[in-house]
């Protein structure tokens, strides 16, 4: 199994997602700046990952802290920990949701009369518990997800929601791997997903190494693959879910949904119940990264673009619910209406009925 | 003016337009052969210029025949010359209508009982021709597309329908250099168009040095700017209209076609009429190219897939007739139905009533 994102006593190591597929490379983060940093320049990336990568940076941060300070001032020194991870990236919720709970880790400790040193050891304990929680959502995601898949057939997925992006197995990939365990006999079309190459660098590499059949595209060929009949369905992961089924993904991700549809294809979106952003009532409050631009206009070496033009690049967008089949999570799979069935299972009082959104 | 390629007595200069945009390099092709080999390997691209290289190369061929054979013999000997240029790329249809015409201007021209000389004269004289008819039928066509821009706005383009793609000025970067003469306010979002780039490296290049502002996108960011508002239009080439008004152009248009539909933005065709083939009734019809696949997983000398997995490629996709709000040609814009209107404007016999398809 790849490992994505390891805790060690030494710092976290984290594959180098940057030199895929060409090199595999595992270095040590061993502050909390440099993990906040692997997530910045996307050493890391992936909503789940960026999440387990930001709690193991608060426990990094938390270590180095003095343990000799009184409490306050030991509490007082983990806030530019929380706030430097948290400013790296603005989209994947994942970020967001994994600082608050070690916060709330760290409180519960205080709380409960922990010192500073049972302090740094609980939110170590979160941090590795979160890890692995993750690769059990996944696997979970995989059963309800699988499902939906065809028995045989093609599955198309955008950018890389597999094992690089999560603690392991992968939220769309873990969906496709679950269909190949369960006996299913599908093939994946990976689109290559520009500007920062994730679909052929790393989606590609993960499917290749387990031996599930993997064609690569360009992200333009969806549609004809789609016109030609060669798709059967489509499943990508998620870096942030409003609270009405919207779906903030990587770029590309509302073209390859309308796509889609224009030609009867489901449509499905897999990601954890902390992907879900209740606080977010649609698409548009969600906010966008832009990045820089050079990931557009160089590869490598390479300039692929002449000098004084504008560039954009945004690096998530929104697909409307509309287009959504279904919402694949570890509690279950949410249908519309959206705003019921996503309620009920984040808030975990789903009953099966409500969370089929029936 | 950008000159993409131009008649001398030495051979057929070409801009080499794979090392776009950081050299400008100009090589001379002095052997038929050597021409055909530009147009397979895409130092020249865009079915009208494809087509006036074509016609330039049977020149070449013809030059470097012996004029000491017989006619009959030195006919025989410009079989292969005509043969091999055909085969360079299947799908725009310039390419074959530049070499049949070549074909009856030589057949012509023996009927008239012209000699080698004369007839290598004649041909050498059309290929010139055809080259100086693109850019005046790139103007006209220009003229009318003009008129369908917005007096402010913005347009979006796929690949590059530009002065590179013709023998100059282009057919959908013709509509917008004329909009632009004609004191609209425009400026262009350019998709990259992967995996030959010629949206990042031709479109922003021929733009930029037209002053046009231009901002470069990938091409999965195209719906996203549509969804939000910032397109007014798209204008694209096209490699071969079906007589039904189905459109053959670059990988990606297709998913261009479908996302302004859903967006309700105008989708416009910008090509002479030599693009269309009236012997085609449906895109169906169409031969696609598939190209190599190292333009996918190789950019300069950076691999970015892993090995041993599969990679499709196919250059054109076809958009069907009912996302195309109107083809602007050298004699006017044809509108659906199309089979009326292209079949029209064609075959010449176009009033401009037939011509708008009412």
């Amino acid at each position: 199994m790849i490992k994505t994102i390891e805790w060690t006593d030494d710092g976290v190591v984290m594959i180098d997602q940057r030199l895929l597929p060409t090199e595999e490379v595992y270095p040590v983060f061993r502050t909390y700046q440099d993990v906040a940093e692997a997530i910045k320049v996307m050493v890391i990336r992936g909503a789940p990952a960026i999440g387990v990568a930001a709690a193991m940076g608060v426990a990094v941060g938390a270590k180095a802290i003095d343990p000799a300070l009184d409490p306050a001032g030991f509490d007082a020194a983990l806030e530019p920990v929380y706030e430097t991870l948290a400013a790296t990236r603005p989209t994947a919720v994942n970020l967001f949701w994994a600082i608050e709970r070690m916060r709330r880790v760290a409180a519960d400790a205080r709380a409960a009369g922990a010192g500073n040193a049972a302090l740094v050891a609980r939110l170590v304990d979160e941090a590795k518990g979160m890890h692995d929680e993750d690769i059990e959502a996944n696997r979970a995601m995989g059963r309800f997800g699988a499902e939906l898949m065809p028995d045989s057939g093609v599955i198309l997925t955008h950018c890389n929601a597999g094992a690089l992006a999560t603690a392991g197995y992968g939220t769309a990939l873990g969906v496709i791997r679950a269909a190949v365990e369960a006996g299913k006999r599908v093939a994946v079309f990976a689109d290559e997903t520009r500007p920062f190459l994730q679909g052929a660098r790393l989606t590609a590499w993960e499917l290749h190494k387990d031996d599930i059949p993997v064609t690569l595209i360009t992200d333009n060929m969806a549609g004809h693959f789609m016109k030609a009949g060669k798709i059967d369905c489509v499943v990508v992961g998620s870096d942030r879910i409003a609270a009405n089924g919207d779906v903030a993904n990587k770029i590309g991700t509302y073209s390859v949904a309308v796509l889609a549809r224009e030609n009867n294809i489901p449509f499905y979106v897999a990601a954890p119940t902390s992907t879900v952003d209740l606080n977010c009532p649609t698409g548009e409050e969600i906010p966008i990264e832009d990045r820089p631009i050079d990931e557009v206009t160089t590869v490598g070496q390479r300039v692929l673009a002449p000098e004084g033009i504008t560039v954009a690049n945004p690096a998530f967008d929104v697909t409307p619910n509309r287009y959504v089949a279904a919402i694949i999570t570890e509690k279950g799979v949410a249908r519309a209406p959206y705003e019921v069935s996503l309620h009920a299972l984040v808030c975990g009082k789903a009953d099966k009925e409500q969370a089929q959104g029936v």
